[in-house]
């Protein structure tokens, strides 16, 4: 029986108003239409501009007769017409699929063909692999052409050119908002190390969310300048897209992300926030020194997908850089987790800073719960930084499931938790601290080695700039350590100086057993691809053996 | 037919999280259990006690028969006890009503008829007047004494003291989080002019989407230290108990609201953040000299209830406080519209900048729409800031409606839009200025006159501490307005040299025909009491007459 609290009291379009990030481009082109929104090369646009454009944007979209829940994908880098896809898209109650750029011909081919995108927003340097995709696909989507003044090369595949295509747009277009706050607005393939990639199907309830609690989490002040070294086909930059226009600062462009560009831009463009890897951490560290202190303003970083090393961050702080460590997935609309600091930390021994400061944390104010738990029983391991489970989250920053597949949708979510696939620990002070993916425990003789910690031990030595260790089989132990280093420039190793330097650092079974000395081969987003060093740990045992 | 972003992608445990502030307490004490939560005279408590006790309170009201849709009302200054009602009462499933200190034994006797409070938790000074209330009920809910040792006089009413009753709670209580966001969380009593008190009802989706919205648009750092001078039985301490908690900060209490207790709790403990109406801000810049400056950090204030004097703005600016104004209603949570600055208005002349900081302004960044429209037709005036129409509001952060009364919530969401009353004018800028509360319009010869311009050519005397003026009968021309003026000490005025001031300022049908040197009837939120100045202004018109 309803109470008098509900009696009468139910939701109108007064009072309920589905969350969307749309809302927040339309609030700042209203209130801020002269503030600078865009930079990108010489281009400077206001958010009146940018407003016009998306609006330009989802209405030539409508002529094209997308509408409601159909895909619109897009690949290309940083650049302005990524951000105004992430608005004129939903805005014409389309779903926005961005494409990673470092993906080969096949995978593009199957995420067009899986989204079912009616319409292809191509950047002019990416066109190459772009056609040799769409040559593989039966149906077709409307290509358009991003032929950005900045890029070099390439050339034009599509119907038209995106310049084109807006104009076309009527910039008093009314903007669908969603009809429930659970309508999808982004689809992100994760790029599995096995089988075909996932799409991750998020929606505006999510977005708005999270665009919301990035600020909050990073307490991020009015009209932030943020420079965009986060691919933005990223889990949609994180939501930064959706965060930097709520508070209505300004979206910095870099089409290529390299230690000289960012630093250059910071100074140049007075850039207070950034996102990205620990290696982008790493180029600006190593930037020649006549750019990397060329800046007055503090700067805020936000790094996710793996841990930063020590050195890195040290280096970093030095340069008047503030590191906030977060992690997360793209099921989760990027990070979602935050090794919030304790201002009394700041009075520890730098080695604590730096151990407390590894640990991936505790959920954003805006994300609801997170455990450390048996996949099976879903019971949660003791708080003792020692037992190992499986992360997994609930909240209302949360995908709706993958796109096409029930099954997968219903494990990744059994038990009303979502299960990460990351194993890690808890410790005392509710603080997780990630020991390994969960394809990346190396046993070795019934005894379990995070390969992170093995990594860490590497990454302590002054001349190597990178490091990563998984497991080699072997007939003895079953799997041992073998490492992959990258040297610093003009730096020289040998293999057993190197296990040494391990040896005096770790216990002995942890040590690796092989040091290769090679490039690391990376995900666009930093992430070191661990399933290509596997199979070359197996070649290296079998020729061994 | 469901889209393939539809068909099995639905809402579950994991993806979908009823919003609500009792998430942000339990992060804040699992994340930082020990920093300050609560100070109040001696008494300092960390966030794993305020947690604890919040709990106690939820099972202590549970064992006693409250549960879902259960009304417990609160009679209370700003102490400890009102912070921790925030929580354990929607904890228990409860609503939580607040009762204005100010209101007499009829009026609270009305609200705790109309609300049926299960139970009625008692601040010891307030208890006369709350036994009062009580002896005019036919059915009387558990009394429960709040015994502040910091309270002076008052007797213990009750059937036990707070502290006894929870501490027969239990502190392992799980709370009961809504079923749905749209669960009622509060119920907050309009004082209107005229009638019975409407009984708002807000949900627990609006509580903690503007406990969010003002951390964003006040640009809120983590860990903020929060002065309690703003009522905290007014829209909910507009969320504040919310937002300080969800993050970190320290609730700073306050029994009485006054210029030296604000200064030395200021530079006591270090406190960063306060509200109040302009009063609070008067009675801050006439405090004694040797208090004023006492405290080292910057502070910024919120003010609302009135458009603050540019005179007073000055006074504070010059104590290095950094003002805020903002300006909402009971039925959107307290403010929702914001007076957002542009940082290149600083460089203005302190005059206009003056003029742009007295409009109320745009929506928060959380509140979705605000138009200035004609109260019949809906249709927007023109955006000149000339042409006076009707405030009006839709949005998340917006009452449910008003409890038993469909009639009422029905008219005021008329259209699909919440009618404020309050009249005003639309700036090209799209900045709202309130002209008038609908009552408050002077109609002089057909002219419409606004009380507020008067007032602010009565604020600009360096004698006049504060006015209002209002509607005084006149058989020839209708209205005239009737100025009530409250000097500063020590200063002197007579009737004519007053008015002489307003011609020399305003057109000559605007300026007062009567003088009246009084104190000002205030509510105990720093507003005017106007109705009561109108009832003065008639009995001179007839008396003269």
């Amino acid at each position: 029986m309803p109470t008098d609290y509900e009696t009468g009291l139910g939701r109108n379009a007064a009072n309920y108003v589905p969350l969307s990030p749309l809302s927040f481009l339309r609030r700042t082109a209203s209130v801020y239409p002269e503030r600078p929104a865009i930079i990108h090369g010489p281009i400077r646009r206001n958010y009146a501009e940018l407003s016009e454009r998306c609006l330009r944007l989802a209405s030539a979209l409508a002529q094209r007769g997308v509408g409601r829940g159909d895909t619109v994908a897009i690949i290309a880098p940083n650049i302005p017409e990524f951000v105004e896809a992430h608005f004129g898209v939903p805005m014409a109650g389309a779903v926005l699929n961005s494409i990673n750029t470092r993906l080969d011909a096949d995978a593009i081919a199957f995420i067009l063909r899986h989204g079912e995108a009616k319409v292809f927003f191509v950047d002019r340097e990416l066109s190459a692999v772009a056609a040799e995709a769409l040559a593989m696909l039966e149906t077709k989507p409307l290509v358009i052409d991003i032929n950005d003044p900045l890029a070099t090369g390439g050339a034009l595949i599509g119907e038209m050119e995106y310049e084109a295509f807006i104009a076309a747009g009527d910039p008093g277009f009314t903007p669908l908002m969603p009809l429930d706050e659970w309508d999808a607005i982004a689809l992100n393939y994760t790029s599995g190390t096995t089988g075909d990639p996932k799409g991750v199907v998020s929606h505006h309830r999510g977005a708005y969310l999270n665009a919301i609690g990035n600020g909050v989490t990073w307490a991020m002040p009015h009209f932030p300048v943020y420079l965009w070294t986060l691919p933005m086909f990223h889990c949609n930059g994180w939501c930064f897209p959706w965060t930097i226009t709520a508070l209505a600062g300004t979206h910095v462009c870099l089409r290529r992300v390299e230690g000289t560009a960012i630093l250059t831009a910071i100074a140049e463009h007075g850039v207070t926030h950034l996102c990205g890897a620990p290696i982008v951490m790493s180029m600006m560290v190593n930037a020649p020194e006549e750019v990397s202190r060329a800046f007055a303003q503090p700067v805020s970083m936000m790094t996710a997908g793996a841990a930063p090393p020590a050195s890195v961050i040290g280096a970093m702080e030095a340069m008047d850089f503030k590191i906030t460590h977060v992690y997360g997935l793209t099921e989760v609309y990027g990070p979602c987790v935050v090794c919030a600091w304790h201002p009394e930390w700041n009075d520890l021994p730098a080695n604590d800073q730096a151990r407390l400061k590894a640990r991936q944390g505790v959920p954003y104010e805006l994300q609801e719960d997170m455990i450390v738990a048996d996949p099976v029983s879903l019971a949660p391991v003791p708080s003792d930084g020692v037992t190992i489970g499986e992360i997994m989250m609930r909240g209302n920053v949360m995908m709706k499931g993958y796109l096409k597949n029930p099954a997968t949708t219903e494990a990744s979510f059994k038990g009303g938790w979502f299960h990460t696939g990351d194993l890690a620990v808890m410790h005392p002070d509710g603080y997780v601290e990630i020991k390994d993916r969960s394809k990346d425990i190396i046993i070795s003789g019934g005894e379990n080695i995070s390969s992170i910690e093995v990594e860490d031990a590497l990454f302590a030595h002054p001349d190597i700039l990178s490091a990563a260790v998984v497991a080699m089989p072997d007939e003895k132990w079953g799997e041992t350590p073998c490492a992959f280093v990258e040297l610093k420039p003009g730096a020289h190793l040998v293999e057993e100086a190197v296990i040494d330097w391990c040896r005096e650092r770790l216990a002995r079974f942890k040590c690796p057993r092989r040091v290769v000395f090679t490039e690391l081969p990376k995900t666009s987003t930093g992430k070191i691809q661990k399933f290509v060093l596997r199979e070359q740990a197996r070649a290296l045992a079998s020729s061994a053996g």
